[in-house]
C-alpha cells in the first residue's frame, strides 16, 4: 500500500490525501511536524516540506508537485479520467489557480496562520502574535472575494469541469475551517455551495475525521451541513 | 507567433524563455513591471504574477505553472523529446527541484533581491534594506550548497538528464548574476561547471542581451567563460 508523510493539518498533504481518496488508493499515513525539522525528515527532505508520497517504487516522491503528477501518472481510474482536464486550455486554468492556491494563497493566508497557530505551539512560550494574524485574515478577506466572484460565474474553480485546482483550495479551506479562520456568515454563497459540495465527497471523509490534538475542530468543520 | 508579458530579470519569464528558445520556438516580448500592479496587467491576471503567454489561442496562459505545461505540450519538437524525463521517476525528481526553485529558492532568495535592487527604484525615496539583502544572502549561500552537493553526485541537477530543473534554477542564477549577487569565486567548481554548460547553450543567448535601464549586468554576465 502506498503511504504518506504528512501533518494532518498541512494543506499539502491533505491535496495529495484527497486526490488519492477520489481515485480509491487507501494510503498508509505517518505523522511529521514540519517545523521540527527533525533528522529523519529532513534526510527524506532537506526542503522539510510536505508531502512525501512512497508509492511501491524504492525512491520517495518528494514535494507536492512531484506528488500531484506522480498521483495522476500512477493512480487515475481509467474508467473516470483523472483531475485534469483533457483539453489544453481548461488545463492552463488549472495549473493558473492550481499556482494561485499553492503558491499566492498560502504564502498570504494559510502558511502564517499555521505558524502562529499550530507550529508556535511547540515552542515553549510562544504565542500567536496577532499583528500577523491580523494580516492573514484581511489577505483570507480578499482571496474571498476573488474565489466567490469566479465561482459566480462557473460551476467549479477553473471552469465547468472539477478540477485538481478545486482539490487544491478546498485543502486549504479545510485547514482553515478546522482552526475556525472562515467565516461561513459572511463568506459568499457562491463559494459556501461550492465547498459543501467538496465537502460532501466521499473523499472528503478522511479529512473530516482529523484531529490534532489538544486542539478540537471549531464548530461546523465536520458538518456537510455547516 | 506566441508572446509573451514578461518582465527582464524576472525569473519565471525567463524560465519560460529558456523553453521556448530550446525549443525553437520564437517570442514576441512585451515587458511589464509587475510590482506597479497596472490595470492592464491585472486584467489579464489579478494576481498581478508573470509570465502569461499567448499561443495562437484565444486565451492566455497565466502563471508559470500553466506556462511550463503549455510549452510542454504545445512546443515539444518530437524529434528530440521535452525537458520532462520519460521515467516517472526521473519526472518525480525534476518536480522535486523544480519546486525547490519555483518556490523555496524564489521564497527565501530571489524575490527579497528583486524587491529591494529592483522594484524599490520606482519608490521614490526607497532605498534598498541592508538587513533583508544580508538575510537572502545568508540563504543563498545555504542554498549553493545544497546544489553544489547535488552537482558533485550528478551531472545535472535532477539527475543523468537535463530537465526543467536546470532551466528552472539557471534562469534564478541568471537574474541574481545580472545584479551582481552570485560570488562565482566562492562558489563550488561543480556548480559554476553546471551553470557554464547550460550558458553557453543557444537557448541562453537571448537572456544574455537583455539589459535594465540604468542598471548594467554584473561584470561577467554574459561572458561564457566567467
Amino acid at each position: 500500500m502506498p503511504s504518506l508523510v504528512h501533518y494532518p493539518l498541512d494543506p499539502a498533504s491533505r491535496l495529495i490525501r484527497l486526490m488519492c481518496a477520489e481515485y480509491g488508493v487507501p494510503l498508509d499515513l505517518e505523522e511529521v511536524k514540519p517545523w521540527l525539522r527533525e533528522e529523519a525528515l529532513l534526510e527524506l527532505n532537506p526542503a522539510a516540506s510536505l508531502p512525501i508520497l512512497f508509492t511501491d517504487a524504492e525512491m520517495p516522491i518528494v514535494g507536492v508537485l512531484a506528488s500531484i503528477h506522480a498521483v495522476e501518472d500512477f493512480y487515475t481510474p481509467e474508467a473516470v479520467g483523472g483531475l485534469f482536464p483533457a483539453a489544453p486550455l481548461d488545463r492552463a486554468e488549472m495549473w493558473r489557480l492550481a499556482e494561485w492556491v499553492l503558491v499566492k494563497f498560502d504564502d498570504e493566508v494559510t502558511r502564517y496562520l499555521i505558524e502562529e497557530k499550530i507550529a508556535k505551539r511547540d515552542q515553549r512560550g510562544a504565542t500567536p502574535e496577532p499583528s500577523v494574524l491580523r494580516a492573514a485574515k484581511a489577505n483570507l478577506n480578499e482571496h474571498m472575494l476573488y474565489f466567490n466572484w469566479l465561482l459566480a460565474s462557473r460551476n467549479w474553480l477553473a471552469g465547468e469541469e472539477m478540477t485538481l485546482a478545486d482539490f487544491a483550495l478546498a485543502a486549504h479551506f479545510s485547514t482553515l475551517d478546522y482552526m475556525g479562520d472562515i467565516d461561513w456568515a459572511k463568506a459568499g454563497s457562491e463559494t459556501r455551495d461550492w465547498y459543501s459540495r467538496l465537502k460532501s465527497r466521499p473523499a472528503f471523509r478522511t479529512l473530516l475525521n482529523d484531529r490534532v490534538v489538544a486542539m478540537p475542530p471549531s464548530k461546523g468543520y465536520a458538518d456537510l451541513d455547516f
